[in-house]
């Protein structure tokens, strides 16, 4: 049996999107959802209980960044994962791949693996399908994904087809590997560029390998928006109904709410975060720049509509103060925020789908967030 | 009727200690106290909430960086800083003396004030004391700082008493300046280098004066340990009995305990803030330096006596890979770390006076800490 279970609780029909639950050895999780990202076994800026006070049910880790540091023996001595950083909620782990391919300095694919250097101190670094998922077993994660190749954009049709069918025989070769099957879900992920074709002829060939969950990878690389949904509509409808799909890299709120609608369960991104740390906050009116004079003598919340600690306790001005300071509380509340903007969301867009009306909530929210 | 009431509950037999309240118009705090300091309306990666729940009962911040920036005509706008922080606890602000004498480039002291250069812009400013107390009445801290000069160590004896006189002159206007006494109690500091006849010259003329408080400046600025401890010993006793004392930036275990010992009622440094920034953490039994490759795979909390969240949820091995990974979350738990452990020193030196075995006290804390 595998260790996660896709539970269908209802379809939207306005648009088809899926309302569902995932079971894993660490407690479910409710879909559509966005895993906020701890890239080094922690969210940035966040303690594990401020992730649970703005309901985080699952989180994603980076395994590239744990094999190099503290290294995954340390993490596995820990307890994995779970013990290690103290979050007893679902995590998943990618498997190296999207790191090795756009971290590292120099590398080398062969059909075997990859040689890379570290981004931290340069040292060369051999990783295998094997070597991600011994690393990925010892980490502990409840989902765990298949090494592959994460193709740039622009790519040629040949080297698209030639790399996606490498990323084949490697996700065959994770999934020899992979021990812990009743503890941690393997997914495949479904490359192929732009090509439709070539996402069919990934999603068929992964199909035969039979994972308990699939990834849409090699999407939101700087391609227009159209045809990320056009790739998106050529391949989830080949997908299994009884499995969760995850659109890997994936955390605007227009791309969140389309790829619901598409029929994709799982979202992670590091925007939230990244862009709090910069001093920009998600709110239902949009984006705003909150390191921007104008809100220097602006003495209400982030978000007068959000629910999170950061706009029930501090205004603008002061948030405003605390960034352009440099002050750690800064960064965190505009994390917290960004992350919660998000989580509460995709709990609309969960309400919405029940509700039949997700098409409804979507022309809602395009208009006042102010995208076309 | 002035701002703040000292209530002494019990000197401790052993040592001539004070175990004493004071009362605030935003509540009491007990002596005595050491005060975490939040420079810039933040005690640095602490949230409020997180100050309560390590019975932080007293925060300071500066005036000096609040009036650069935001300014304190914004933080006046807010609410004062109990608004614009939103700390609903007693706040002290220092005047800006010690910053404009340590942190800015350029200073040009005459009788009227201090003409300086901003360490953020080079911006030219002049500081009065009566600007001290004006910026300090925007600000609305329940304790507020006469502007004092901090002359640096070794000083020579004229340079001393000329400062220390005109110290004095300047604790007047701060007290011809200051408007709201009842709801900010302001207190004079007294200076006078490391000589004794000029520290008693300077309480002597500083008590004509009747502040509600005093203060101790310019002391632990390089000078050996006994020569602080002497200076101590010939002032703490020409202050009142019903009126706080402040020993000023003084927070290193060691000198809380002898400071206490010597009468003193209130601390503040920014030793538990910076050197957690840095990875250093105080427990039990000494500091650890958690950077140190010796905690790679110690899975114990950073003191095990320790009863703070961090202790209670965190390695030593987690919290030296946020720190080696730069990331805040370590920050966060060391700084969260040391401060709740000097608050819970100060809880232990309020008891060891409460059982006359203050004496006691010490000498197990230095031992087991690893002081001579």
């Amino acid at each position: 049996m595998s260790a996660v279970r896709y539970e269908l609780i209802k379809k939207c029909k306005q648009t088809g999107a899926r309302l569902g639950r995932v079971h894993t050895p660490h407690g479910y999780f409710d879909t559509p959802a966005f895993m906020p990202v701890g890239t080094q076994a922690t969210v940035k800026g966040m303690s594990p209980d401020e992730l649970k006070a703005i309901d985080a049910q699952i989180i994603l880790s980076n395994t590239y960044h744990l094999y190099m540091r503290p290294g995954h023996e340390i993490v596995k001595e820990a307890g994995g994962l779970h013990g290690f950083m103290n979050w007893d909620r679902p995590i998943l782990t990618d498997s190296g791949g999207f790191q090795v391919f756009s971290l590292s300095d120099l590398r080398d694919i062969k059909e075997e693996g990859v040689t890379f250097k570290s981004h931290i101190d340069g040292s060369k670094h051999f990783f295998t399908p094997e070597m991600a998922i011994e690393v990925q077993n010892a980490l502990g994660a409840d989902i765990i994904m298949a090494f592959d190749e994460c193709i740039p954009y622009p790519a040629d049709f040949n080297y698209a087809k030639n790399s996606l069918e490498r990323t084949t025989r490697w996700a065959k070769r994770c999934k020899d590997a992979h021990k812990n099957t009743d503890r941690q879900a393997l997914f495949g992920i479904v490359q192929g560029g732009m090509y439709k074709e070539l996402r069919e002829q990934s999603a068929y060939e992964l199909l035969e390998l039979d994972f308990p969950g699939y990834a849409i990878g090699g999407l939101s690389v700087g391609e227009p928006a159209e045809l990320m949904y056009e790739m998106l509509e050529c391949t989830v409808p080949l997908l299994p109904e009884d499995k969760p799909r995850y659109l890997m890299g994936v955390g605007s709120p227009d791309y969140l709410i389309e790829g619901a609608i598409r029929g994709i369960d799982m979202f992670d991104c590091v925007l939230p975060t990244r862009i709090g740390r910069n001093g920009t906050v998600l709110t239902s009116r949009g984006r705003v720049i909150i390191r921007d004079a104008a809100y220097a003598r602006d003495y209400s919340p982030l978000d007068p509509e959000c629910d999170c600690y950061c706009c029930r306790n501090f205004t603008r001005a002061y948030i405003r103060h605390l960034i352009k300071a440099g002050e750690v509380l800064g960064i965190r509340l505009t994390t917290w925020h960004n992350l919660r903007f998000l989580l509460k969301l995709m709990e609309d867009v969960r309400k919405a789908i029940m509700e039949d009306r997700l098409g409804d909530f979507r022309n809602e929210f395009f208009s006042k967030f102010g995208y076309k």
